[in-house]
């Protein structure tokens, strides 16, 4: 049995408009992934299942997305000690500032990796998730590298399209 | 084996100067309670457990303050179908607009009833609870008569008070 | 004459298209309920008498959505020992940062239950108001169980929208 | 009989110590007025009764200060035709923001003309008073007029207290 | 020479789809009034010369709206004694947060009577002025009467709408 | 006669403990400048004669200090074509996000070159100031690159003060 | 070699829908500039070169736009001494609050002069480094007494547009 | 030569109260690390010098807490693709807010995993680069097992504190 490295959550499958960026951010990258809905207020039982069998099922990093209350992220984080990234949904009512104050607002003891709100965050999930396996990937380290390198790259010839 | 009526939960024992007002209130109305410090990030399975046992357990109303990040009460409406009543306590960095919208902002599906931040919270969250068990308990509403007909009173003399 | 249980109000009948999905929700779970604008700033003589009259009434909760400086469920909570769950609308301006804090932040003794902004508060003033009178009615509570199992239900479902 | 041309509202009797530098100005003004501690929440009766025979009683403006929620000003509008001047009270959580949205954000129909924040607020009703009353009162103009140039004489040599 | 008892300012022609509502809010109550195009930060010695002559122009309540920075309010108010409405303009980028603070949070000695943001605070300025003039116009204190009449009556009928 | 570079206007006294920060800074990088009092809100006429006449009298650039409505810089900036630096003063109530965005939310047409709230902004009002002159005055451009080779001396040596 | 005496950064292509205006109202003044995408995040290296090369490049004033964690215009202020104008550009989530906390809260030692978010903004950077090239060009000023007086005229002018 | 694991970085000495608490966390953990003081404003060589040199150094993250506009840790992530954990500070203007904002808000393609504000988030960070070396090192997951344990005995034990 092989495990994927990443579990990509979220809250609701309305947040998969924005956590696909973070799919396919990992896809990107070769990085291994599943994606599951996980409703911290209606499946609660699955979501402490889940972060408690987290690290004994293999993965290594997760990734959560939710809005407004947005206690997934943190409630994954209490139930385990693999790095959870929490990303911010963007909500139809506060832009998402309720999102973040829930997520990152965490108290000692059970961090959870913010990232930025949206989009802008749900790349950046996959991204942070890719230089924490890059820790002790080699591979890894450099295909980050060479991601920079594009991104640099993408920016620089960006001036073209000025209109 | 008579049960309490209200539990009295809290995410921590330095939210106890918040939440001693919440148990004051309730004994001034000579309601049955008991106090508990269960924190959702540090404690998640005796959260999962109290929620689903409460209404066995033969609660009938839960009030559960938490700052910051601010899980327990929307974890706990997550575990029971009890009316669960959310305290935002007051946050060194952000006086508690953290726990508010951590609070307030569940889902479509699991309602928090949020009261003020802080200690006017704290009391009213006591109110509230009296005010559902008064539903169907007569004595509890003329006590909550003879309670709003007391602080009147004491705001009319109040003007007394001006210097 | 058999009085409904449950009250819905709100400020104005602009606030019709959030409030109609408490009633919806209110019906759902066989709830019986009348609905009336009554606009604080408008009708202060009918919002009083409303309240002041509401237990005797047979009322048993009060839902209350308004928009703006929302003094709606407040002044409502002012005039009777009812439960008041009050529902912040959205607004154009603020988007409903102001009815929140308008309606939360009560002063000590007389509580308002307030749920999340707009929609999803809506329906949750149905399903709190449900809790409410669940404290001691058998098949309420049934209901709920009933009503939080098929929401794990769709939850776990929608993975199947994965697209 | 002689009536005072301004009454002086506070929600609480803690709102005095803000509330005093509107009586102070009032009187360096030497407008009459009477206060009185009229809570929202606590005393809805007299509130109503007060708002609806202001301008009977002979009252020209009336000034309310109220903090949190701060239904006051507001469900005193909703009352009377007279014009009705709002001090957003400091809060200790949302430091009066909350204070102010409640104030100020009124529906369409009923305007709280709202100040400052706080102090500088609690003069400035004052003075909006007089500048009501000075509409059709001469020697109110002139008092105005010389309360501006005295406060741009004490502006100008201000500059002494450099050091 | 008969002079209009209302000026109607506004700092920006884009304003106007905001104060037009004003203006007939106004003409609703047959309060005679001028409109102006004042930009303060354009125009500031056209401010500055409408500021210090208007009392003896005749006119008994300036009513000013202005977004973002706002200084028009407060200028104005700092040139005169009469009482001056500030209409707080909805923003593009911060919903009229920023125009709101900039016109309510006057220094003590200069009082704008801010009312809410945008079109309901339009409305209300006109209101407020026509309280304002009441003070000592009876058939103005009738009109509002009526006006409140007419306003209640609508809300209530408004019912008739539940769809 | 020789005039002084700058001018650092503040709003109202209360400010001094602020800006002195400014004018010390000032001191520091050899700058000539003189200090004021003006009140927007008091001191009308001075505010226009002063931003009328400011080029004239040889000033190149005006820092301008205000808390709360804050509108002395952007008056000074309506009244003058020279660069005008806006520090927005810490305030009591909302801890100066008004004084901000009542100084930086200026309209298209007349910049308020904002900095930083408080002390911090006091500082940095001087050094903006100094770059500006710098512009044209090469020992200035040597004195910030001075002044730079500090802060990054004293910034490195401060890990002595671990403890 | 000429160099140009503007030089307009952005974070990204997708900043210069807003930062054209700057670009365009520089032509409007006659002033010279060049535009360049400078990624704070994705070029360090080339952000750190035009910083420390700008002054010897002949450049007199940097103007950055940048959006969310904005750190373009602070960093650029890092590595010169040149004045660094910021343009907070307007974000989707937080509208751009993001924007300007991140560019205007500079610590003591290195400004940003921050101009007002959006397109506003835009415009003002360019008029506020205009005011900066000012301080020694006589023709500038000129131009920016007559731009002065063609917005004057463009208000006054601007009432023949009330419908 | 043996490289401690983790750097924690500060804008400022300042930040010392703060970030010593990570320390005490890291040391808890049997973590190495070093502390370095690197202002990003004052020392945007050494700055760029360290990210850029980072991985090579042998450090597997780094930790960066910073204040304000508070670039450090963004920064730091542009410069390297070791995984950066962002600690906002709590500042005496907007309590963290700008710091948090500055620091989360980062654009796709850079990361900052960001921990509550203050104190909270000081010894979260020590706990994330726990969590993040455990992901390969079997000692530290039991350490963080152990301490997760600790945590909820102490969490359990508190409630003989209750007064």
């Amino acid at each position: 049995m092989v495990t994927n490295e990443v579990a990509v959550l979220m809250g609701s499958i309305s947040d998969w408009s924005t956590m696909k960026l973070t799919c396919e951010q990992l896809e990107n990258l070769g990085i291994s992934y599943e994606k599951h809905v996980i409703s911290a207020h209606r499946m609660p039982n699955e979501l402490q299942e889940f972060g408690q069998n987290a690290r004994m099922q293999g993965y290594k990093v997760i990734i959560a997305g939710a809005g407004g209350a947005a206690h997934l992220p943190g409630m994954i984080a209490a139930n385990t000690t693999l790095p959870v990234i929490g990303v911010p949904i963007k909500t139809r009512t506060l832009n998402g500032v309720d999102s973040l104050l829930s997520i990152v607002q965490m108290p000692a003891g059970a961090p959870v990796a913010t990232v930025s709100i949206g989009e802008a965050g749900a790349k950046n999930a996959a991204i942070l998730a890719a230089q924490i396996l890059a820790v002790t990937q080699l591979d890894m380290q450099e295909k980050l590298v060479a991601f920079k390198q594009m991104q640099r790259q993408e920016s620089i010839e960006s001036e073209a399209r000025f209109d």
